[in-house]
């Protein structure tokens, strides 16, 4: 396998996923992200169809209670690097330390657990910064009866809708329970991921103009960047089908009937990302094609033009070359209008040529 | 992922269908189409074996009794922007809010849901207009028991056979129910995929002629455009399969016996509709090669002309400079018949070249 | 979708097939081939182990009692676009005319449809006209329990073989049933592939051959159409694999357990034929790729003359052209062998090219 | 489909498959290898724990005691095309026609059909001749209680293994049933495809070294001609997976308990193989990519040498042309260095486009 | 199948797989890796909860007992080619002679096997030495109720992790039983894949910047031997997930239930691995495509350089060339100022050039 012995990469230590985890037992929690280490704080929405209640804390224990409380909450953890604490509110939770390894891996493949209490996922939120660059953020959610926990790296993120809407009063997300809450948040998630669709597709639009009007070299570094870009949205977005289709049929005491419906609606919307993905990813490489296919064209100009140069240009060389030659003997030389001859020679010559490529449609 | 900082296309804000979306919540009703808002018209058409009974109207109020009436009715509902219409009607016939959100959602994807008094469905037909482009136009149809609601963006649509048959009074429609009415509506969508095909075909052929007789950028950019138009027919066209497939399957109580060989009819025609797409797309990808091996020739043909002039004319222009030279003691120069001499050379050498480039086939 | 305003092809009314169904309702018996009418002609066999009989009718009503008679009869249905007479047809043998539209549809694919009392097949028949070009003719299967109807388009067919074992007495097909003939017919057909494919292979050796020796345009075309040749035989082909093995998994009472070995027979040739497809498919994308190769190597011969002649030839005349020079104080031009030294720099440059070219394999 | 009417290719009658079964009845036995005819020789080996019998015989009556005899019998049945024997033994054995015409069909695809009684297997032996050349040869087996008919073209084969390892005495083989011996063989029959992938692997090695030093035409071809070969390879081996998992699975009474864990470790082997098939073909494929882009590099280098020494001298013997001039008028010809500074000018120049040319790195 | 007679490869004898295997009875022990043979060392792990003991032995008899002792034993067997030593050591534990055939054959693809007393699976530890090249050993576990049996060739290996976890006392791995430590033996082996990731990953962003700088044939070298790397780790951890997965679902008695959650985590972890090395794969190939690209503009840069220069200097050489010659009658020559407008002429003519040159921007 050692195929190239000399320029070998070596592999970053700092964040090296696999240098974190070798040699740990599997539940160790482990943050694997690049944020420093801050103190995660708890932001709290109590709820139900009266009233709504926001705070926030730092004190896990005090929520404890609220897992099989008589109103609907939901615990927003935000900063997921302090391992010791994420430990302490996995215990206060009672929550598989498998879990808590994979809630605070920042790389984890979108997956839904089962653990017969609680319902346990992990998504990654997708959205455009502000230059309208492509942002991916790790978040994690647990679904207790009456609780929701998420966790989440920033407190920037997708669910600026679902806290509204639970503002609102009004609505059915106030009147319906975690479940619904759960089913919200992933919605929300998968909404987004519609703003990325497009901006993806934007970005097709404006290679293609530009393979057609200008296939520099840099426009074929932006068409690879593009498919790299498909590539790891694909990676994310792609399991979200599998597991939305697998929550619908799950048979969890945890999902209820009525929140079946929209589960139903969030698949719709996964099969249409899918969908669109593919066909991006094969717009994508349609690009590339087309891009050589310029080149090639512009390549066919530049030749096109040494060629009638040369082609034109060497003949009548050559003729005035014969008449430069020395020689004593050259009877044309002497004639009065010789000179002439050969002007009007080579004019033939030229405008000959000059039909001959129009003919070939070179001109 | 963020690769590239120059150039991030902005995402148009008027037509995003995302930033249309996002916040909200599922099951509110958001037209996503480019129609300026209008009124909304009821067409109805009323029969069985004895009787058609024509009308137009926008009291959807008066049209509740029909759902479950002694005739069969089909309510063509032409314009769907106008959103609080949508959810007034909605509640007249007892809809589901998700079911109207994906009646006015032009964008969604083909499907078939099954909310068990009713049966739903959306699809795209597609037809050529005047000037033979390919039109898609999003229709969404709700199947009761007596009754079929059709939710349509213009008037213009595929459904002129359906209507004719039923204003003819013979034939089979005429007899049968509901769910007969919905199988035409469908099957007449499907007819009209055939003529699609036939456009992209005729396409094909017409690139293929072009790609051989006159490999032009413009037909390089129209391959594209074709390839394009595939992937998004196919996008539309390839979810009937199984939509089709799932109806026939189903057991709702809606369809009756007698309209399942029709449904299998209808299957078969998508299995055809989507092996001839997977074909077309084949042999589109076929013709850029195909293209490209054409420039290839073309480039070819242009390098021998160039290789043919300056492998002739370079020799025979060094023999004229020899003889350019100003030596004093150069022989040659003062000979009597040198300079023919030096002419029946270079003559030699160009019948020589001749016969060289014709040996390699290159004349 | 509209990319391209200018060139829409405009789809010819005539053969469309599209045209020729919008609008109609299924069941609708509607010729789709490209024959002038013609009357329908009936050739009939009747025969059991002991007797044979043979004659040619055009009356269907007398064929009625025999779809139950004491024989085995296999009524061949030559001439199928004349609908009125199908019509007939179809209500004497108490046919669906969901049938009888598939049993004239000339461009149906592959099928097989259990109707209870019997059952209906259509396929491909594919074999080598005169000059080894590959002609495809639609034919329709109708098994009832002592009859087979056999329809298609011309008197030409590929099943001379089973009417020769047929009347030749001895042999198995005269022991067994009607559910017996109609293996034997889909056997012939199917046999009759292989030659299909003996004649594509040749063509793939013949094409490989020639991309060798001498890539022109015109071979690049032919591989093009090879590949068409190949999409187009594959649709045909394709569908047979299932179809016979759904046959052979079926449970109608109409193939005896008897017949089955014979299914599984034909089902292996199927595959076989099926993986052989598959094998010239991909050995003709691999010509396109051995022709572009080739062609590189044709331009990278003439690129390689070019510079040969050019990168010998352009110093030396670069040289001529200094002693061509018209300076009063040039020292060499007046020593008396001057123009030797330059002969002999010029020779030995050129040599030094030669060696130089020779070293890089270019000669 | 007759897209090209000038060149088809006459498809060889004499070894033609299609031409030789076309009409006939299945069941017919018809040899299709292309051997001469020649008589079959039964080689049969009779062993029990304590003794083993080896002769040669070629009547077959005399064997058909040995189906159900108290030994274990191995009928090596050695040359197939000798249709009126083969015949006979299948009567003697009770062998079902479509078996026998199988046995002698050279061209089957690999399979294993169960017969109740019997069971029955087709197989591709591959070896390397003395050449290194791939050879296959049809092998069928038919496996009944106490005995195993093997059926070959020659005598040599890839089953001196067995046969040793019978002669033995000591080992498995002895103590145990026919079952055992026909998964020895078929066992043998895959410990020989191992030694093809490594023939194939070296192939591709070598073709590597010799694509990076020197990519001719002819390197093309042969790697054309691997790529076929692995197709072919795989054609022959690949359904041996989907035939030994079908075997371990089967309910047949005729292969025992004790037998499966050696068709699990086959099975093993097959998906190996399979593997290092699918990647040998990746291999291949890229080969040839590598070879174009090796192509373009010399192709680079070809332009690279053009341009250099055409970019210099063409400049410079521009100036001399100046120089060449015969005005009368030309001040500088009479200085007195004018020749020198015209030399000193066109040195500079020269070192001038070097440095250019080796800024751009193409020197 | 022999295609090309001449260079047919010669199989190395000595490490051929095939030669060494073909002829054996399955079941016979043999060693197939490159290593001089050694006698092979247990290293022996004995604990519970309480106590933990480390010993050497070569002794295989003394351990029989530990097979259903009280503690749970890890018996590591390092050095596998002593196949008389390996086959006593399966008769003193009472394996199947194909497990032993397969825990010695260091090219048996990874799988696992059920024989009702104990499992037994086969992997490949994959690591990065030193040079950073990738490393692959073959490692054979069994796992009976209360031990772990390790076959492995050299004592490096990835385990140190799970000895070191063993040793610390605290920690799960002790307070649990064989199974836990079959699986943390297992899971060491996956944790190490993400290593080999993140090296793939590197040299990918490596090679995608060189082809960016300087697409040298060095450089597509190296994109292929990235591409047969990816190849071969994939053929090496593939099979991974579905070997955990079958784990998981087996009903075997030796799993536990406790150890099922663990199960699923690594399953997970080979879901996500396959998922990443298909993305490199794909990754791989457009770096080929890439550098196809780069190539092409390279030569397009090299043909712009010479027609801009054959394109200026071929005209102005040939005005030279007309007032080099010298015919009597030449009017401009005897003018004052023909040489100065000659001069302007020329100039003009090259400013007109870099004009047009400058505006199809080619310069
Ligand atoms: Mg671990
Ligand atoms: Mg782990
Ligand atoms: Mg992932
Ligand atoms: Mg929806
Ligand atoms: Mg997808
Ligand atoms: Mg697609
Ligand atoms: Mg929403
Ligand atoms: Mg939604
Ligand atoms: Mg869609
Ligand atoms: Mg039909
Ligand atoms: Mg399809
Ligand atoms: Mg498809
Ligand atoms: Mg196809
Ligand atoms: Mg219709
Ligand atoms: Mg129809
Ligand atoms: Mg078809
Ligand atoms: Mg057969
Ligand atoms: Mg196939
Ligand atoms: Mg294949
Ligand atoms: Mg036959
Ligand atoms: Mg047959
Ligand atoms: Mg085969
Ligand atoms: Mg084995
Ligand atoms: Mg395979
Ligand atoms: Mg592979
Ligand atoms: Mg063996
Ligand atoms: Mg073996
Ligand atoms: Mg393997
Ligand atoms: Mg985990
Ligand atoms: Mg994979
Ligand atoms: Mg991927």
């Amino acid at each position: 396998m050692a195929t190239n012995k000399k320029k070998q990469p070596s592999v970053k230590k700092k964040n090296s996923r696999a240098r974190r985890k070798i040699g740990k037992a599997p539940g160790t929690i482990t943050y694997l992200g690049k944020r420093e280490k801050t103190a995660s704080v708890l932001k709290v929405i109590e709820y139900d169809e009266q009233k709504l209640e926001e705070f926030e804390t730092s004190d896990v224990d005090a929520l404890a209670s609220f897992r099989a409380g008589p109103c609907t909450s939901w615990i927003d953890v935000v900063g997921i690097n302090d391992e010791s604490f994420i430990e302490h509110l996995g215990k206060v939770f009672g929550l598989n330390p498998l879990l808590l390894e994979d809630a605070v891996n920042t790389e984890q493949r979108p997956k839904i657990d089962d653990y017969g209490d609680y319902l346990f996922g992990v998504f990654k939120m997708l959205y455009l910064d502000e230059q309208k660059n492509i942002v991916s953020e790790h978040v994690a959610l647990v679904l207790f009866e009456n609780t929701v926990i998420l966790f989440q790296e920033l407190e920037e993120d997708v669910f600026s809708g679902v806290r509204n809407r639970l503002r609102a009063k009004t609505g059915r997300i106030r009147a319906r329970g975690a479940d619904y809450l759960f089913f919200a948040l992933i919605d929300s998630i998968i909404d987004h991921y519609f703003e990325i669709l497009e901006s993806i597709n934007a970005k097709i639009e404006i290679l293609e103009e530009e393979v057609y009007q200008d296939p520099t070299p840099e426009v074929a570094h932006r068409i690879q960047d593009l498919k790299k870009e498909v590539l790891k949205v694909r990676k994310w977005i792609f399991p979200m089908r599998e597991l939305v289709g697998r929550l619908l049929d799950s048979e969890s005491k945890l999902i209820s009937k009525d929140t079946q419906p929209f589960l139903r609606d969030a698949l719709d919307h996964c099969v249409e990302i899918n969908e669109s993905l593919q066909i991006y990813r094969e717009m994508s490489m349609s690009l590339m094609e087309m891009y050589m296919s310029n080149m090639s064209n512009k390549m066919n100009e530049v030749m096109k033009v040494l060629t009638i140069m040369a082609s034109i240009f060497i003949p009548l060389t050559f003729i005035a070359g014969i008449y430069g030659m020395n020689f004593k003997n050259m009877p044309e030389l002497n004639t009065e209008y010789g000179y002439y001859v050969v002007w009007g020679l080579m004019i033939v010559l030229f405008i000959g040529m000059l039909f001959y490529f129009k003919r070939k449609q070179w001109l």
